[in-house]
């Protein structure tokens, strides 16, 4: 039987990640760009505001005219014109003149400042329209100024960035009614095991429905590429084969799960030959997903991922991952990384790097964290509560609570420049 | 000119919530279920695994025939049968013999352990294949079994929740080919304000782009909910209310941006008017977003949202998402909730309750958070750059760096029971 050599996680990923590559531009419309990631980096083309506005109801006047105004002096001002939001007076305001301005609307020439609605008494006499103030407004007092909250050039947006609702309120801003994103790399999946159900097939003894397939898929959805999804019969060679070929012409990444470890039905290690790919590793120093395979053929990489579920769901998130948010021009292509504190004991010795399945909430300003479910590879009921993965590292004895671990978060949208890296080498290869 | 009353954040939501409906349940492909809210709690229908499997590649016999197994003193067993994984050996184990078995394969009768290939001896003699075994075996040693991750009628996952890959991967194990989940509520949007360009048009003096309508689209999705755009002649009261007509008999809920402040040209309190609609109310002691409106009109609610950017988004983030959430059943339909440490001074003296948009990162096992952008209700690039909103109570006179202050997360999808309720009412209303 064939011995393989495991390689230490970072080892790992540095490997695929000689492979990388980033991903062009396309344009879509902005109807569509939510969640994509930004193609070019969003540069201002004009200042916001375009103009001086009132951010207020109110009256555009001249400070100088207010320097006497008092409650028992209040100073009168003649109405002359009126500006809805849009509009543009053609007036320009003198002496003791005043013109009405709508939330919104451009500051007309000669006022430099703006008195709110609530704070001036209206008054009417005969086609006269009047105000009286009574007390001093100081020039720029109410008045949103010309590039106050974006300057003309500025960079605002990171090439690389997922657009959120805030980021397409800023698209929208300047025009951008087709939005460059990164075109979404295309990834292959291909479930291999004899023993796979589909989803609508009766269950059988010795059988179990193919979940690994449906969730990887989202997990693609979720790093932000597109799933291609191939058909093989089960375990025969050769059809895997050609549905692998067929994967290499139409995608720029494959995955396929299942079929990777040393058994006499793990077909994949013999496929790599056949096509001659490349093997990066076939074993790596952490559980599960210790049979976490990866090999390259030309500019392609071949994921050969765990057929157990919880394994499959790790070897995705710590290689696959960081592959397609660099593809897609992110500056943090890694899982979220932060420290938790352990709300519970966790007494297993680990001799190797162990990725725990777990739950991390927030308890004041603080993440604690807490294992999930049964931490066994093929355990698929863990992977739906966790939302991180709690990591123990190789030669430690356990922990207790209150002690501070690594996770890695699945949700959030900010990433990590770094991978999770080993400390403790303390277990030799 | 009309005074209005302000309320309390926590009121303002208390009203909102009154008039909360809880959506139907629809069924959908698993292949499109992907961040759905699920329509009834996921219960187990069977055992998982749902026969005793091997997690390993080796050789499945009687633990009680290697009880005298040493190195000095091997003890060999007739191998009778090979099981690929999904197959079932007709075969029953008996004493000194051994079945060769795949990862994932059922154990055969008579067995009650499985020895790993790596630790055995295989031998090949004429037409007998025999393994010499040179340690003890436990009986139920590397076995998974039958239930040990799931047992049948186990309550998995509650309804309501969000459907992540690992809840797919669960869906995909009990046969959901078709998925139950909450009908999405249909959200009208209407943005007025006759300042507005449509983001392809180029821009004029005193106008600006409508930001707010693509912004509120995707915080509506974001929610979990359905997006229809209705257009109306800018500030046309006629148009306006024609517009809110016809979305009020396809929608579940409305969302005006605009137009509800006290301004010649505010018109949804006159459409509330002759909509006979339900003023809630009209101002709520906040900024930004202090104008927001909401009115109802039989038992759907209309959400009059500002016209400023960041006064929009705090609005729709506070109390149009929690309405889209327990629409979806979930539990927690309020922003995740948090404290934070301030990295910055915050030294403006608040007499209101502020919003202020800001950013959290992680610090080793803290939150930590400071403020993006300038804090003003009309400003757009704030809202680009933030991932939560920091709370900053009404009558407080400031804050400095290390103070912990409240945070509420945009994109964080755990939600809290409860919105965030003020504490310090120093400040009267």
């Amino acid at each position: 039987m064939e011995r393989r050599r495991p390689i230490w996680v970072k080892d790992a990923i540095e490997k695929v990640m000689e492979w990388k590559r980033l991903g062009s531009v396309e344009w879509i419309s902005i109807n569509e760009c939510d969640n994509r990631f930004l193609g070019e980096p969003l540069i201002s083309d004009h200042d916001v505001p375009h103009f001086d506005r009132s951010p207020y109801d109110g009256f555009a006047i001249r400070s100088e005219d207010t320097l006497n105004a008092t409650s028992e002096n209040p100073v009168c001002f003649e109405v002359i014109d009126e500006i809805g939001a849009g509009q543009v007076s053609p007036l320009k305001v003198s002496q003791f003149q005043a013109i009405r301005i709508m939330t919104g609307a451009a500051l007309p020439q000669g006022a430099d400042c703006v008195i709110m609605l609530e704070l001036v008494k209206e008054e009417q006499q005969e086609n006269k329209k009047t105000i009286m103030i009574k007390r001093k407004v100081k020039t720029g007092e109410n008045v949103s100024f010309k590039g106050e909250d974006v300057k003309k050039g500025d960079r605002l947006i990171p090439k690389g960035t997922i657009i959120t609702p805030g980021v397409k309120a800023l698209l929208a801003t300047f025009g951008y009614s087709r939005v460059p994103v990164i075109k979404k790399p295309i990834i292959g999946v291909i479930a291999t095991g004899s023993e796979l159900l589909d989803v609508d097939e009766p269950l059988e003894h010795g059988k179990i429905r193919n979940s690994n397939g449906y969730m990887i898929e989202s997990q693609i959805v979720r790093a932000g590429a597109e799933v291609r999804k191939y058909e093989n019969r089960a375990d025969e060679i050769k059809s895997l084969c050609t549905a692998i070929e067929t994967a290499l012409s139409e995608c720029d990444y494959i995955i396929t799960t299942g079929g990777v470890s040393v058994g006499d039905y793990d077909y994949l290690p013999e496929i790599y030959k056949r096509l001659g790919a490349n093997v990066l590793f076939n074993k790596i120093a952490m559980r599960p997903g210790s049979v976490t395979t990866v090999a390259n053929l030309n500019d392609k990489l071949l994921f050969g991922l765990s057929g157990n579920p919880s394994a499959c769901y790790v070897g995705f998130e710590l290689y696959v991952r960081p592959i397609i948010r660099f593809w897609l021009h992110s500056e943090k292509p890694y899982l979220t990384k932060a420290k938790a504190t352990l709300r519970t004991d966790f007494p297993k010795p680990n001799p190797f790097n162990r990725f725990v399945r777990s739950r991390v909430t927030f308890d004041m300003d603080k993440l604690v964290v807490e294992p999930v479910g049964l931490d066994k590879s093929n355990v698929v009921s863990s992977i739906a509560w966790a939302n991180c993965l709690m990591v123990i590292p190789g030669g430690t004895r356990g922990y207790k609570v209150g002690d501070a671990v690594d996770v890695l978060l699945f949700e959030d949208q900010t990433g990590s420049d770094e991978p999770w890296i080993e400390i403790h080498k303390s277990s030799k290869l």
